[in-house]
């Protein structure tokens, strides 16, 4: 079944407290040299039939009601991913 | 600075309640056609140096220990994306 990945993270303007958390923790744990850090969701939808124009607009729409919260959130990428053999 | 982001998906055979949750809210909201969905992570790191070699590794390690939870969670990828003009 065709994959379709889509990437939402917080808008820039939007103070992210995940990544500031995880910032924060890296030095702590020996991790040096990273400046900064933003958490964002990653989904993996399988589609019922094909990846196309039509099945990627319906995904690229509910991605951007149900996926991500508009207020806080950007869809950063809708993307299909190649059938694994 | 380069950036490099992290990929976090729950492990194939761990059940994922969130994606389900997203999965079976989906029809309700008139989007068919989408079989199944399974949600993870996305981290966008800022580098403080060079995205070389040893900071990948870094990176991939902290991906590994900090980032993910590795009883439940793979790094499916960690890539470095170009700097925007």
């Amino acid at each position: 079944m065709p994959r379709v990945v889509v990437h939402v993270m917080p808008k820039p303007e939007i103070l992210d407290p995940q990544g500031k958390a995880v910032a924060a923790a890296l030095p702590r744990l020996g991790f040096e040299g990273i400046a900064s850090v933003r958490q964002g969701k990653r989904f993996e939808l399988e589609l019922e039939g094909p990846a196309d124009e039509a099945a990627l607009a319906r995904v690229r729409e509910a991605a951007e009601t149900l996926l991500s919260n508009p207020v806080i959130e950007d869809v950063v990428a809708v993307e299909t991913v190649e059938e694994q053999a």
